[in-house]
């Protein structure tokens, strides 16, 4: 796929070069995906607009559960099915079909254009991060703004631009006690039960209402600004939409706002499950020895992730002092991310604003996402430059699923709104 | 092994008949190994004690850890290794050996015996309790005790003799809401979690000090009599065995007495899993959508099985209502055994207790177990008579463990004891 991008790329007289991972690739002797770089234009007078995508795709099977064969396209009525379609094979292949409608057009390009396609998305990115700090200055240092279309529409019917993510702190909590596994019938009563403690420290983070019980963690919420609920008017979603993706009447709140402002500028705090317990079906009387809960957090503007660290850290601490168990307890905390906030009135967005209402006559809706992207800080972070997330796909394409698709309109229409937003990049007075 | 019983016992002059179970296999198409049946004796101005025992035993590979072949028995200084060497197989030879002492040595056998050894103990004696039932009054009539040696001493250096054993009562606790696991960061925040109500819910059933939360259980619990107060007194049990027992300070009580009561008289509530959520290594951000809390009571006079279901679903209903939560929970009991306490004065036991002073020149200490036989309990109410359990072994025998192993003088004078045991049952006033 990257040499094809390449010869696809280079036919369109852009310059391209593959980025090789191979010694990068953490230790391993496995030659990773390259990241193919390029640049089409390099006229002064006119923005540099940097474009993000992913050739690499989930695994898939036939045996999974897809209907046809999920690496050969297939069109079924106005859907275009396969693996990749709308993630991220889709819209990476929606950027070559806009400079090759210029090009049979007979009209100049409005923009400079580079590409950074990575090939290990799926996978963690592997050794991204470091191309993006290192190429700042060097490849990337003409970039004005960058564009990724790497996710979906809210919903189903109605165009979006993303302006954030939340970040991510995901920990562990280890508490244990007798060097191996006890029989609940001779121990029982004698002993301090470790998943007992563990229990009672992981039903003090959190309510059945999903308030967080880590003092602390809301005082650092960025207050909600009349500027910002106004963002929060009019966005097409509906309750039924939460019933149908989660199949069942379990929403914590009863309106649209509420549920989307939990879900995009308030942290979420979510117990994953425990590791060492008795897990399987079946009645076994056992008092597991060892047992890890896991649990993250999901955060936003201001949550610092070390500030973040010490609330949760000295919050089970107090609680474990509590519980005076004899028990040994070790909180860790396993990974982070950052939430990415963007300015949603940058020239880049006014810029696809403007497209999605001149292709798709309507405003789009200004979003966030409850999930994370990293590499869309990263950019942000390493270029100093704003980042907009234009999705093209919908929000039911079933990006990681079987029979993953792309309705067909969805593509056309992305594949106009992607050029339409360069043509008002060009024009579009710097904010 | 049935067949090698047959054999054995036949040569000595008892009558023996196998009990195939294959029709009575749970709806299997597999032959269960049979209930060897046996008399040994027929003398109607003798006492008739049924003896039980279990030719079966755990799994067990070389690969599992053993030092030497686990079905090879070899004895390794004062010890004999090999897979049933305490659990039960030495012990069901015991009683033969008994006999043939006895035939060897010219002394007439003091007791009629009957016999009831079967191959199913290890995997839920399937087709006991029935024959039990069934020949209560025909092979079991004349049956004046019975006697089981199927268990351990305490500790390692002195022999008891044991009078009662906790029941159990295995719940589940099934939270489920959405339809399918979901994404934390995508509903994290708008979607009642399973996983974090039954985390409460389970919080709520007992404390770190293993202090049992469901109100009106502790209030089922036989006052402690000063007679049975008496019988916790000198018994060898330090709380250094507790330590070594479970490689870990993390007991509950600073007593011996304290802790052996917690263990042998007062319910305990043990937390064993839950099935559904994340349970594997790393870190996984979902929001499982059905979580199943396992956990058990080990019960104790007087608490009744459906007593105390009624009380542990009103008080997880309870608690439920107070959580407020839209998702949906289902409390079920798995599976329940009744406790078991047999009266230490009976003549039953004072025939052991001289047996065990005669051979081991100590008096044996009276213990309970924290854990289940349930066969016990069959004998008792079919046959309404006395059960003592008698055991051979030591505690530190390793039963389910790799390198099981009983020591040559536990070996030696256990079958002195069944046999001195039997002496004394035959001359033993009636209680």
């Amino acid at each position: 796929m990257a040499h094809f991008l390449e010869k696809e790329l280079k036919a369109l007289g852009a310059q391209v070069e593959l980025r090789e991972l191979g010694p990068q690739g953490a230790g391993t002797n496995v030659d990773l995906p390259p990241i193919v770089l390029g640049k089409y234009g390099n006229d002064p007078n006119k923005r540099t607009i940097l474009v993000y995508g992913h050739y690499d795709v989930q695994p898939a099977l036939l045996e999974d559960g897809w209907d046809t064969e999920p690496f050969t396209l297939v069109q079924k009525d106005d859907k275009l099915i396969g693996r990749g379609s709308t993630d991220d094979k889709g819209p990476v292949l929606g950027w070559i079909n806009s400079i090759e409608a210029h090009q049979q057009a007979g009209i100049e390009f409005p923009v400079n254009l580079v590409f950074c396609f990575e090939g290990m998305e799926e996978y963690g990115s592997e050794g991204l991060d470091d191309l993006i700090h290192e190429e700042a200055n060097k490849f990337f240092k003409d970039v004005d703004a960058t564009c990724i279309s790497d996710n979906y529409w809210l919903g189903t019917t109605h165009p979006v631009l993303t302006y954030g993510l939340r970040g991510c702190s995901y920990y562990s909590v280890t508490v244990e006690g007798p060097s191996a596994d006890l029989h609940s019938g001779i121990f029982g009563g004698m002993v301090s039960e470790p998943l007992i403690d563990l229990t009672h420290v992981l039903a003090q983070l959190v309510d059945p209402q999903g308030k967080i019980l880590i003092p602390g963690v809301n005082d650092l919420v960025a207050p909600l600004t009349p500027d910002e609920e106004k963002l929060y008017d009019n966005i097409k979603y509906s309750m039924d939409d939460l019933y149908s993706a989660t199949g069942s009447k379990t929403n914590l709140f009863d309106t649209e706002k509420e549920s989307l402002k939990a879900r995009w500028r308030y942290p979420t705090l979510s117990l994953h499950g425990i590791e060492g317990a008795f897990s399987a079906p079946g009645a076994k009387t056992v008092i597991p020895a060892k047992v890890i809960g896991k649990f993250s957090l999901r955060t936003v503007p201001n949550i610092q992730p070390r500030e973040l660290d010490e609330l949760v850290f000295k919050h089970i601490d107090n609680v474990w002092k509590k519980l005076n168990s004899k028990n040994k307890i070790e909180v860790k905390l396993l990974h982070d991310g950052l939430w990415w906030l963007s300015d949603p009135h940058h020239w880049n967005f006014e810029a696809a604003k403007k497209a999605t209402k001149a292709v798709w006559h309507v405003d789009p809706d200004l979003t966030r996402e409850g999930g994370s992207i990293p590499v869309t800080l990263t950019f942000e972070q390493a270029l100093k430059k704003n980042v907009l997330l234009l999705p093209m796909g919908r929000g039911d394409d079933g990006a990681h699923s079987i029979n993953e698709k792309i309705n067909v309109d969805n593509y056309i229409n992305g594949v106009k709104t992607l050029s339409a937003y360069l043509h008002y990049v060009s024009v579009e007075p710097s904010s």
